[in-house]
């Protein structure tokens, strides 16, 4: 199995983090050098049309783009231990707060960076400058619902470690990077983000 | 339990077909006055703190919101007929799929009918017109990608019908009622629209 990816960037991150809390290492990662546009080159796009990493190939030559769906690839692939839930109730509340966060905390705050930071070359050919400045107050009210939800809950989904956890701290992390966020306005998340950024997978 | 919801809407009818499909019935539907802006009262709030239907409220009080997460839950609690896979690598192609069809059709045309429309009211507080028209011709782009998929494909996913057919068929029947796209323009979409538009699911 191969994994095509751009380390810096904090999607593939996502999939890098969730082969380390499975404890899977039998995955080769692939550079692809998206900043030079290597992610819209025919050979690339056959792998992925949508133009995006990371995207994992199996051994037979099948391509699964889509973080969460390279997830779960894996989750039923490798069940232990269990990062998308056990019963019905859990994994329905799990894949709720992961698109919660996946839209409003990584989706938003991507969208700032690609809408409203200038000099991007190819790695962005439209830009709404406008619309980018929205997403920046969308991704504040994300943080804002999950530091609520962080108030009475230890893990972003409930209590247990979650994929919600890793795309929120893949997101925050991004967003503590570009300087939109500041972990002091969020004393719930703060708590957390020091509990999950201790765990090894923080380092993949 | 219930499910919360607003009849015209696509992004319900997801749901409706989802149980259709697995022949479940013990379900009552709420109607929540969404043009009039009842999905932002407090009370509403409580149920989904992102103001949208669908929500699932399960006999415990637990609400699920997100379309795909509601169809978690029912794929888990009632296993048969499956819509979401078997072995992991068609789970993941399915959920790669759905995404892509959520994203490219059914959120890119949500998009620019809630951006380029005028005198939504209460539905939309901010619109971005150059936003919308963008989206429109992103879902144009996935039309182009699902006609692709569909000329080796009979379904969406591959050789079997998922819940990627049922965002697909509830994005492409939006986008037809607000006149953004023509089955006429793409011949392998016409030939599978025909086809899940004939399962009794397709009426609800």
């Amino acid at each position: 199995m191969k994994v095509y990816e751009y380390n810096p960037f904090p999607n593939p991150r996502r999939v890098r983090m969730f082969l380390a809390e499975k404890g899977i290492s039998d995955v080769e990662f692939v550079q692809v050098d998206v900043p030079s546009g290597e992610h819209r080159t025919e050979a690339f796009l056959k792998k992925n049309p949508s133009a995006a990493v990371p995207v994992l190939e199996l051994d037979d030559g099948t391509c699964i783009s889509e973080s969460f769906a390279i997830g779960r690839y894996f989750e039923d692939a490798y069940p232990e231990p269990k990062l998308m839930g056990t019963t019905p109730k859990e994994t329905a509340v799990i894949d709720m707060w992961h698109r919660r966060v996946e839209q409003s905390l990584m989706g938003s705050t991507v969208t700032y960076f690609h809408h409203a930071t200038e000099g991007l070359g190819p790695l962005e050919l439209y830009q709404n400058k406008d619309w980018g400045e929205k997403n920046r107050e969308m991704a504040r009210a994300g943080m804002q619902q999950l530091n609520e939800q962080l108030a009475t809950n230890k893990y972003v989904a409930g209590d247990s470690y979650s994929i919600a956890d890793i795309t929120a701290l893949c997101a925050i992390d991004f967003a503590l990077f570009i300087k939109t966020e500041k972990l002091e306005d969020y004393p719930n998340i703060k708590r957390w983000y020091d509990d999950v950024s201790n765990r090894p997978s923080a380092a993949a």
